[in-house]
């Protein structure tokens, strides 16, 4: 490890120059304005991995190409599949930047730019990882890696390629370098990630809004009827409350409960700093539990009639409710989005027309074990370059493309990222301090040393 | 009666061109650009009046001026007072009149412009049946107008002045050509008005909007809350859940219900018409009974997360809801809006705050008798000049100015109009038929020969 730190020392200025080079390219997904500005920053990384011993090559699309690289090693050792992505997100609103976004700069020990850490500073650790690895000559595994162009903009080409790519992706372990630490310098495995799955709601009244004194009493108002809808969605207790929900819900086993529920989060510090109490979720259940290890079905927005100052007399024509569902194990987002989607067509009351719109089945959850050889790796790896335990979260939030991609590959993911709250990642000021750099170097040269 | 219609042919040319003369005015209230356009069409307004021989003046106010006129007459009759709006609403979107809304023109025997029914027409044939009882020395009553020229923006200088001006407009009846027929030439007495109340409440939770895989079940999210609270509300069978929201209510008698069902209006129609059932309000009424006599909240507008196309993964911080209440006679609008104001705060779950804003307590109920005597000259009137016995609806709008001016001036209302639901008022290609205005005409010449 000494001589990892000693190589990352004696490379700072260059690594600095390349890092910032890297975090120019305007590689903004969203916006097709940047196509070329992708495209560029993924020839930059190619050439990048190249200069690693790679080879690498651009898989064009239907939209932004995918960079694929491939640096074969001992046969004998699982083949490890990394998975990150060179876009970014929009840097709007450019104003309350204090540097311009595209333009990286250090202050304070922190490099600022829009993607200095999702998921630019994340890939440019494991790269200079990589290097180090091969300057020292370690026995390394067959590297493969997979670095996309639209994470931040739904994965549509990873969506649709990856079942023709599997063979090519074939791997034994998929590191993802794209998630947080649980405290600032706290090794954190992060051990599962909910599925999801969404759909809106549209409960139809008259066909046009009409007077709310003349109809008042005489039409059913479709907000009535949305609002008893929706609060009908949950029991008295915070469960969802639509019959046959949990069937298939797997629960967590003691021992994962037991880990989820000793990580060092302060929930009192949590309350205070979002300003409620955590009532959230199935009463008789701890809150990381309720996070990690049961599903939801939460009202991300709802709309209908007037909703400008003062009020209008109106019935609306019409409300609507968007609702997504995050899932964990044992939950199949196609099946469960059929089973809510039938249960809430049955509850119309007469007078109302309900419409199930948008329905999108994302992706299932993934929940990996803690006594799997890959994550006991990881643990190992961690504690070397760490001096530390490392600490597990079941994190609640959902990358449905890792689940997708770890099944194409027939991988084993690891998720360990050393992303903090304050890197203010799709925010204005986004950065990443040199210390995550390193410590994601860290664990990236112990990891792959181990594996 | 005959000569009254003579004399209304004999004139017409005149009428004609004097109506669009008042119409061509922009007294659009709700927009001060147009301030000096509603000054204008005051001042027309009190020289028409000084022409019928009425001392006329404009009092000025904080706001838009209001015209009033005085006209003496024979001391032993009741004396009248009218009331009516010389402003009009904002008439765009422009694009979908196919003649200028304030370049009055005749097409296929209807006037086409903005206020050509609300309220200039219904205003103008009260003002011609003058000019012909006048022509024809008829014995008539004192008269008093009042046109006022914030109708559409909240008669903000008739809620400030009312009490002040009480003496000078004490009258016996008062005149409202504000309302319109059941259906087209079926003279129709408006019987009662719904009061009404109005307030926001706003479901607070977390300070900031939150990721919902990360808060989704450690957070109560206020969306849930919002809907638990507004569908309690109302009961299974229809009613106003909130306790003692019914107590004060005054059951309308067997003869008004009677009469209420009487009115031909054909639900089925109705129905058929609005794309829905009548399946509104309390289970066990019938709908006119449920719209002229009973009390109801509705909820006019509904908000809070995401809005926009597909889905965004939010707890959003907060949700809000515009109700408003329609009240009966016996209901006090501040005393409801407390009652359902204080039980709506004590419905917070646990991780909400519950916020009530805007409360406006615009008016109560009103409702007339058949059996008294002004509305029955009212019916005799109609009588004379239709050959028929007028229908007599309750139709659950309100209109608070009319309440509180009766109150004021110790007059009993007579609401009757002639506006029909063919003439768009408030939107694109308003119009009133030349027919319409001659009934209007016929109804008040007799109306003010019988009083």
């Amino acid at each position: 490890m000494k001589n990892f730190l000693d190589y990352f020392k004696a490379n700072h200025g260059r690594f600095m120059s390349e890092w910032m080079e890297l975090l120019s390219f305007k590689s903004i997904s969203a916006d097709p304005a940047y196509r070329d500005d992708c495209v560029a920053c993924a020839e930059w990384l190619a050439g990048h991995l190249r200069g690693l011993g790679f080879s690498a090559e651009l898989w064009k699309t239907d939209t932004l190409p995918l960079l694929y690289g491939e640096l074969p090693g001992n046969p004998n050792k699982p083949t490890v599949l990394f998975y990150g992505h060179y876009d970014v997100q929009p840097a709007d609103p450019l104003e309350l930047w204090d540097s311009p976004p595209f333009e990286p700069t250090i202050r304070g020990g922190r490099m600022y730019a829009r993607g200095a850490e999702d998921n630019k500073g994340q890939v440019f650790y494991f790269l200079k990882a990589l290097e180090a690895l091969g300057a020292a000559g370690a026995d390394l595994p067959t590297i493969k890696v997979m670095i996309e162009g639209e994470e931040e903009s739904g994965s549509t080409a990873m969506h649709e390629g990856l079942s023709a790519w599997g063979s090519k992706l074939k791997a034994d372990v998929l590191m993802v370098c794209d998630t947080g630490v649980i405290q600032p310098s706290v090794p954190t495995i992060t051990m599962g990630l909910r599925g999801i799955a969404h759909f809106e709601v549209r409960v139809h009244g008259p066909k046009t809004d009409l007077h709310s004194g003349v109809y008042g009493g005489v039409v059913l108002n479709p907000l009535q009827a949305l609002a008893s809808i929706v609060a009908s969605l949950h029991g008295e207790d915070g469960s969802v409350a639509v019959p046959g929900f949990y069937d298939c819900v797997r629960e967590a086993s003691p021992e994962d409960r037991r880990i989820a529920n000793a990580a060092p989060i302060d929930t009192a510090a949590m309350s205070a700093m979002l300003g409620v109490d955590l009532a959230g979720g199935e009463q008789g259940r701890a809150p990381l539990e309720r996070r990690g290890f049961r599903p939801t079905l939460e009202i991300n927005g709802i709309g209908g009639g007037y909703q400008g100052k003062g009020n209008k007399t109106v019935i609306p024509s019409y409300g609507f409710a968007k609702i997504s569902m995050r899932l964990v194990e044992g939950m199949d987002p196609e099946k469960t989005l059929a089973l809510v989607a039938s249960h809430i067509r049955g509850l119309a009351p007469k007078g109302t027309r309900v419409e199930i719109l948008d329905e999108v089945a994302a992706g299932p959850a993934l929940n990996l074990s803690v006594n799997s050889p890959v994550i006991q790796t990881a643990r190992e790896a961690l504690k070397r370059a760490f001096g530390c335990e490392p600490v597990y979260i079941w994190e609640g939030a959902s990358i449905p493309i890792v689940a997708e991609l770890a099944a194409a590959s027939g991988t084993q993911p690891v998720m360990i990222g050393f992303g903090e709250e304050g890197d203010l990642i799709h925010a204005p000021n986004e950065s990443f301090s040199l210390r995550q750099l390193e410590e994601g170097y860290r664990y990236v040269t112990a990891f792959l040393s181990l594996v």
